[in-house]
């Protein structure tokens, strides 16, 4: 699982910095999460394959998470995609999207199918044999949802020093990779385990911007491996969360503790402060793994 | 008069390249001439004060002309802007940028004041004591216009040697300056031409993006100074002007010859091309004083 950051920064695009935008490639898929101004520009930077898009994440409809996605979808075209572009995000979405490309006679040539949301309570989005998302409500000046992606259970591997030992012909092997015992050359019944190696445990990760600090998401996100959650000021600021509804480093560090995450990454960092490295500071003095996003950079999850 | 080129490139944004959009600085005015997503990073980039921005003109609604429009309207409310902004482009315009706005619960808290354009003859979309701008109705696949940017002629200059020489008092100056005679300290009359020199010519700008080559525009253009032509092939490419309702280079310096312009501005160019020194090459086979478009590039009218 790979994490790129195409933008970390909140508000308004600037020279150097680019609004919430993120690629995370899991198990062969690509999904671009959040499509702030510019993302089809950071895309290009960071040499992520446009066609390989095929599942657009819309964490809510403020400018800075969703002004780059009218241009990425008639980009979309003008590439002469074929393959259909499947667009999560919360009610509204697909009459912004169809009004622009109305009124430009720009329609796709290409499949787009809208998934619009609109519950209060946590819902399964998306589900195919190796990957699930799922929402998670947040609470900001709009209707807002984080995303949970989860990777599913690898089949067991072939242990192949044992198959050899006990001449395991090769016509069982993909039985046993689904749990069957096996039978030896001279008709002895091996146990499953004996066979096989477990897969590595999969792995999770919770996308939360743009939120006030919210208890209630725990239950959603408890043990996730890596949890990116948005901390737009630090505490001397913390007066102003109550009403932009966003959360200081240190909330974010607390729901990282009380989901018991592995890792916690930062981000939608206000432009005000002088240094980013505040943040992270501020963080660590609640919560030990703690990393910055920045633009352009690439997490190994 | 001072025009930024913002971008100049068609159809998507690219890592060095923008979608169209000029800064036209006449006469204390600061015009932004369309809106292609990543405007509001080139004003920053190329220093241009956001504030200073109060009429926008639009083309027309396709995506690299106009996906910069709704993040510029935000930002200006972030930035906290109490003065009026004036958009100036085809019905439906404000429908657009009023939707994107009340998804994301975010109205303007500065007057936004719409100037819808639906009409296939040229009119007058603004004019002061100084400026004054009417459309050119172009031809594209979409309801397109350019616009004619014209200054008005100057007050008179007060020589000031002459003033000095015949003992005019300065409280007959501005009188003199708006073309009454002067009286010497004797009591002689002067004829104003002998205190005043003549202003410089007023200046004008066309902006013509994108369309087809249309001749029906010259009686508008006619004797403009500096001509901006799109010219989105070349003229081995001219089998696509028909179908994408683009010019060619050579078509682009057609028009400014028969114009009778001064200059001709080359721009909108297909990324196809290896050299834009291509279009030039072509342009001046037909016309002398061709300039290339180039984002960032300032242009001293």
């Amino acid at each position: 699982m790979r994490l790129t950051i195409l933008g970390c920064y909140s508000a308004t695009p600037r020279t150097f910095t680019n609004p919430t935008s993120q690629v995370l490639e899991i198990r062969n898929h690509i999904f671009l999460i959040d499509c702030g101004e510019g993302t089809q520009v950071q895309l290009r930077k960071n040499k992520i394959k446009f066609s390989r898009i095929k599942h657009i994440f819309i964490s809510h409809l403020h400018g800075d998470h969703f002004f780059g996605l009218p241009g990425l979808v008639s980009t979309f075209r003008l590439l002469g995609r074929e393959s259909e572009l499947h667009i999560y995000g919360p009610k509204g979405i697909k009459e912004a999207i169809t009004l622009l490309l109305k009124l430009g006679d720009s329609w796709t040539n290409y499949p787009l199918i809208f998934h619009e949301l609109s519950s209060k309570e946590t819902e399964l989005v998306f589900e195919d044999d190796k990957v699930s998302v799922r929402t998670i409500p947040l609470e900001h000046r709009v209707y807002t949802n984080g995303f949970l992606f989860k990777e599913k259970p690898a089949s067991k591997k072939l242990n192949v020093e044992a198959v050899a030992k006990y001449k395991v012909d090769k016509s069982q092997f993909n039985n046993i990779k689904n749990g069957k015992n096996g039978v030896s050359k001279d008709g002895t019944a091996i146990l499953n385990k004996e066979l096989t190696l477990e897969p590595p445990p999969p792995k999770s990760y919770a996308f939360c911007s743009d939120t006030v600090y919210k208890e209630s998401i725990l239950p959603i996100i408890t043990d996730v491996d890596t949890l990116y959650h948005e901390s737009t000021f630090l505490e001397t600021e913390s007066h102003l969360c109550k009403k932009t509804k966003h959360s200081t480093a240190k909330q974010a560090a607390e729901i990282a503790k009380k989901a018991n995450a592995n890792h916690l990454i930062l981000g939608h960092y206000s432009t005000r402060y002088k240094s980013i490295e505040l943040f992270k500071e501020e963080a660590m003095q609640v919560f030990p793994n703690v990393v910055l996003a920045e633009d352009g950079k690439c997490f190994e999850l």
